[in-house]
């Protein structure tokens, strides 16, 4: 009777009610720990007492769409149209959601490059349609080979995560020149790319899709405010596409949610007058590199961290068991809980591998490190 | 190529934009114009400055899931279950699409009530479903003979708008015996009863499903903070539901938005303590009585208005135009911006009849009404 029987809950809802139950440190689920800035509290408490709070237009705050092309134009030299070509969305999630409904069909196919962010499958099963999972190669590169493979007219859509969500591993210029070689005979194929943590990049430089002229006007384009501003609770994200194929999304949005909340769109149109968001790869790369060097007395193999605020390390000095045990030991004996990698691959691979997320204050950094410190 | 040809932009947004680029009053959409209680302006303030503001559990702040579940025993004697029969949804809207997609499968039927709110048909329409669209008689009281000619095994859910939106109309008792009667052969049919407006109510009594022992076991009931708290564009909605119906639309949820507001959240579980909603029927039964009393000099003639702030009316004694002439000119000659109800019915019937919002202080509505009395 169930129409989605195998879906489960969340790793993160798993792991951050375990890191409850267990009064553990979180550092499974992506959030900062940090308050937030007293300039958009004021901000808050000003626009909480104007007339802000009814019905957003269906696309988002106009002035908050101005905004997000401006930022378009200063970080990756692309010019949007902000009435046509931007929809503002309750999170991220919600534009993955509306972007894979609006133009999956039954029997089409769409690929996702495992490991994978857990929200990508879904609305392609509701869809009736099939996922196609390619495991990224072990340093997480694309492996394109792979991909061309699969590759057919039936492929609608090709799911990209970059900066990618739980390994940090940014595209390369050559990634994106062989991308653009092995789909330039499928003209119908669509990329949604999901750059969430496209502020949040370190010593390599990330590139959007959105410098991309072989690319953009076939791609939908995710971003996050949550992420950000650090405002993960507010669900502000949005959409960056040509308008002939984000009038397809506004369609599904217009009645999915119709419009998103509106106080939060103002504040956020605000803040970001006397935000910079160039501070965020500062902040977070200072994290990194903090956490880094906490972790390197432990018995953890830390990989790469080129952006994101997700720290990956392999345990395998360690232990051998199932990374989804070892993090439930992790939590229940050490106090400390984080993801494990395997529940992002469609085949549950295991390479032995965790997340850690360090997007919290020091303090809460140290007194993990402490704890890490204690396995062997 | 497109999935959705058919879909275009919600009369709402249409409306809405008609009455700007007129510089019209907007009695169209439905949204409160009346500035929000400073002791939410306060609330909001102060839980600005907490750390409220990453991620809300999956299935809603629990404080809030807690005042749900008080607020649905007060009022319908329902005991719920705060942790398994409720979600917070991205407003009412989410909640209709999420309840849709996890349960309509391909080639099911799902019967819709004519004239129907515009968000119901496409979420059925992506699960590869069929929309049964059967008109309500002339009175907005359901046809249960029409509807028993179309329930077979197919039928997978029946959606309620109870009190309905655009007529006001409310369900009565006998209404509820009859159809408990012709569903009793059709265990697996659910129904979605979409109450977004249970707390505006005037004479006559609604009677929400919450309270209909026969079919609450198999009903998702969909709610709204956005109307009971003139705060339409926070967009916080809920979803009452047996623990085995809501984990299916929790799987959904999980995907599509992951959690809401969670500011939003917090402070309409504070605002909860100092506001009885019993409040609100008070305002707006005012209000209506007040409206009503405006337009009786007009040459409209207003239909029964039971709940909701909608205000019907029939112009088919000033002209005999389609009524999204009609309104086009309501709007363009006479600066005032309505709905036409023939775009609630899948066929577009035409009885004449448009749409007024009355959620509007008085100063608004009485010149409105100064406006119409120019129509003869
Ligand atoms: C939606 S909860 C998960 C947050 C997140 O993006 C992550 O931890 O990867
Ligand atoms: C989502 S905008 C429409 C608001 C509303 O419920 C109505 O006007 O009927």
């Amino acid at each position: 009777m169930s129409k989605l029987p195998h879906i489960g809950t969340s790793i993160f809802t798993v792991m951050s009610k375990m890191a409850t139950d267990y009064q553990a440190i979180n550092l499974s689920q992506g959030f900062p720990n940090f308050p937030i800035d007293v300039r958009m509290t004021e901000i808050l408490a000003r626009l909480a007492k104007t007339d802000i709070h009814q019905y957003a237009p269906m696309a988002g705050y106009p002035p908050l769409l101005e905004k997000i092309a401006q930022l378009t134009l200063d970080h990756y030299q692309r010019k949007v149209n902000p009435s046509t070509e931007i929809l503002i969305t309750a999170g991220a999630t919600e534009a993955i959601f509306a972007s894979i409904q609006a133009f999956v069909q039954p029997q089409d196919e769409v690929i996702i490059l495992d490991p994978s962010y857990d929200c990508y499958e879904m609305p392609i099963i509701l869809s009736n349609a099939k996922p196609i999972r390619i495991a990224l190669k072990e340093d997480y590169s694309p492996n394109f080979e792979a991909i061309s493979q699969h590759l057919s007219t039936k492929t609608r859509m090709l799911i990209l995560n970059n900066p990618h969500n739980p390994s940090g591993k940014i595209w390369t210029e050559n990634d994106f020149i062989q991308l653009e070689k092995i789909i330039e005979n499928y003209p119908d194929l669509l990329i949604l790319s999901d750059e969430v943590y496209e502020f949040i990049t370190f010593e390599n430089k990330h590139i959007s899709i959105n410098t991309r002229e072989k690319l953009k006007d076939r791609s939908l384009i995710v971003s996050s405010f949550g992420k950000t501003l650090h405002l993960t609770g507010w669900k502000i994200g949005y959409l960056i596409a040509p308008e002939n194929l984000l009038e397809e999304v506004k369609k599904v949005h217009q009645y999915l949610v119709f419009s998103v909340n509106s106080l939060a769109q103002a504040s956020i149109n605000e803040y970001l007058t006397v935000f910079d968001v160039n501070e965020v790869a500062q902040l977070y790369s200072e994290k990194r590199n903090f956490f880094k060097h906490l972790l390197k007395e432990t018995a953890f193999d830390l990989l790469p961290c080129e952006g994101t605020y997700f720290q990956t390390a392999s345990y395998q000095s360690i232990s051998d068991e199932k990374d989804v045990d070892f993090t439930k030991r992790l939590v229940t004996e050490f106090g400390v809980s984080t993801i494990p990698l395997s529940v992002f691959y469609g085949d549950q691979t295991d390479l032995n591998r965790i997340r850690f997320c360090f997007a919290k204050n020091d303090e809460l950094l140290l007194q993990a490190a402490e704890r890490l410190l204690k396995i062997k």
